[in-house]
């Protein structure tokens, strides 16, 4: 009996996605060239996903700007590709000028179907029979990430983080040995060190504490991209394009990883906060606030009602403050027919969130956080929790202060 | 019965294609963009074909340079079959923001087949069900030209004057009631205006006729369109993009066509002309020189070799100015081992051409020629002829002279 290729056993499998910045000048691109072959070289089988060159989707999309108002999704998408695919074709030249083997694959090429949301379209299957064929001749595939086809053989682009899920897909399909997200951090840190000099790079986080991170301001990865990683159960791990330093392993939950109690701090700048006083205390009335809030697009973040006392209750909810002018006028109306007060605004104000598994099983992190904030006289003006996250709205100015605090009261600089 | 799609009867089918010059800025795309509503809302299902943005394939040739000495072919098309796809993209979306149904097609989205010779690939087949589909649909197709794919998915260019091809082979496959080739001239003239003032436009001309003005320095296309629309007997017309005359309709000979004796004079300067002298008038002499020239990729254009006389013979051919320097030293060592005289280098000269297939059945058309310029006091260096044309070697500092004079003695101006 022969083997069939499809059987052909490989060199363990390496996914390496490497973002705009990393690919931003032909200077970059033969640097990372470099770095893929010696990935190859050290025995891997080598998939390389990139984005476009920073830069490259802007002016695209200044061009479509100047021919159409309100350019289709479908050619928008039509146009953004190309930015992935002169990426992929200057890569492969760069490695094959370094004596390497490289083939280049458009989004399509590569086998990524997805559905027919055009500039949000969801990868729906993935099949890597052409990967596999190129990998099994020795070469190394370069993947326009960001970009897919429908089965009708449309062109899609899968928005914000594309390129991440791209990478992270590929390396489900072949079950790779590793994949690498390669950006312009060293990985995932305990805080940002420009706000916490201390603070330290993670060596392994859970998907979950990375999706908290991302949602408090830690933008290293789109939450989508670590969602569908966890849901496909790939770890991976994010490290820098311009170093070989190990970086921070992203992966399901283990014992060890509970035993620290906390895993970050992270910071959110730039929020404001809106506050509606007396809302009546009657089924459907925070629905209707937030409802109209939907429809004009705005899009909140922490929402916090407190208990109902002489039939009223405050509630106030916290918002990017560019968010801010997006309200407008439209909660008078609301605000009107259900017989509340008036709507405070306030801007200045900054999200500080502190992130952990270990959360679940050590209790008093809270009392912590706030004993810790309080001996710096920082006032909090509202607190929300998720099981493995504890978020704190203070004045924007006590930020840097409040964020050294935390991030000293659970030795984070230390772990 | 009811009438399956694919018989569903379609209003006359125009194919338009625009060269990079004609969609050079978003404001030329949305000119674009109106003219081909207008053709549409005169009756007509519109393809339209459109070349990369002008410079923008220059960009991507520097990038690769940047990257690479030696890009590969494969890629080399990955990265410039880009250029044309961001155009479709834009003119699909000029067209839907004037209120038009537009939708972008890549080569391979159309069903363009090549073979595999990458950055020259040659068209195979084209599959136009998906084209008549979105027409039947009433959309106007925005097809990416110089582009194709191969039967295993590989993206593939067609090399100069790919554009043109691509029109023509998707006019001929949609059996087209109008091909049009839209650039920056207004059609083909009987000679260049900024040569000879009195030049008109031409309003029909064979593809004999036109393929022997393309090779004799009328620029307007690539013969390889020409032969390619000759081959399938697919007329077309070459017009402005800028304004709506009447172009010049390119088609197969009719009886009408041969009653003028000549359609045109063209002109070539820049060119070099390289005379060997006593040449041994024995077989295979010829052969080792002009295997050398072709060794050294030297584009030859006109060869002259004299009756023989006393056992030796002078061999002389011209060339653009530009390719006298790779000759260099490669013909010396032919030279001697041939024992011919040195070589004799020339430049300041140029060429003219006077072309027309009713030359066949007009005799005299030599002399008239030979004696306008003798009147003129012009010396012909050189004379070579097809059967529709006549060509002349002369001093370039004559050629402006030497075209008004050979344009007046056929009466060109007022046929």
């Amino acid at each position: 009996m022969t083997a069939s290729p499809g059987s052909k056993s490989l060199p363990p499998v390496i996914v390496q996605k490497y973002g705009g910045t990393s690919v931003a000048t032909p200077e970059r691109i033969r640097h990372v060239a470099q770095r893929v072959l010696d990935t190859q070289r050290s025995g891997h089988s080598v998939v390389v996903v990139v984005s476009a060159m920073s830069g490259v989707t802007d002016s695209l999309i200044k061009l479509a700007d100047q021919v159409s108002q309100t350019p289709t999704h479908r050619e928008m998408d039509v146009l953004l590709a190309t930015g992935e695919q002169t990426t992929i074709a200057l890569t492969a030249m760069a490695i094959n000028a370094l004596g390497g083997k490289a083939v280049s694959l458009t989004g399509a090429q590569a086998g990524i179907i997805t559905n027919g949301s055009h500039t949000s379209a969801k990868i729906a299957n993935l099949s890597p029979r052409q990967i596999r064929k190129h990998l099994s001749d020795g070469l190394i595939c370069i993947v326009a990430g960001f970009q897919g086809q429908t089965l009708h053989g449309r062109i899609t682009t899968l928005g914000r983080g594309g390129s991440d899920l791209t990478a992270i897909a590929i390396a489900a399909a072949l079950k790779a040995k590793n994949c690498e997200i390669c950006t312009d951090v060293d990985g995932v840190y305990t805080c940002d060190p420009r706000i916490v000099p201390t603070a330290r790079k993670i060596d392994e986080i859970t998907y979950e504490e990375m999706l908290e991170m991302a949602s408090s301001g830690s933008k290293v990865m789109q939450s989508r991209s670590v969602e569908f990683a966890k849901k496909f159960n790939v770890p991976f791990e994010v490290r820098s394009s311009f170093n070989t330093n190990r970086g921070t392993i992203v992966k399901e939950e283990t014992p060890g990883l509970e035993n620290v109690v906390l895993r970050g701090v992270s910071v959110e700048r730039n929020q404001a906060k809106v506050t509606i006083p007396k809302v009546p205390d009657t089924p459907g009335a925070a629905s209707r606030i937030f409802t109209a809030l939907a429809e004009a697009g705005v899009v909140v973040d922490v929402i916090v009602q407190n208990a109902s006392s002489s039939g009223t209750t405050d509630i106030s909810f916290t918002l990017n403050r560019d968010e801010l002018e997006k309200i407008g006028h439209t909660l008078d109306s609301v605000v009107k027919e259900i017989g509340a007060a008036p709507l405070v605004r306030k801007d200045g104000i900054a999200k500080l969130s502190v992130v952990g598994i270990g959360m679940r099983s050590h209790s008093g992190v809270a009392a912590r956080l706030f004993e810790a904030l309080g001996q710096g006289g920082i006032n909090i003006q509202m607190i929300s929790t998720s099981e493995i996250k504890i978020a704190v709205i203070i004045d924007e100015d006590k930020i840097v202060e409040a964020a050294n605090l935390a991030h000293e009261a659970f030795g984070l600089a230390n772990a």
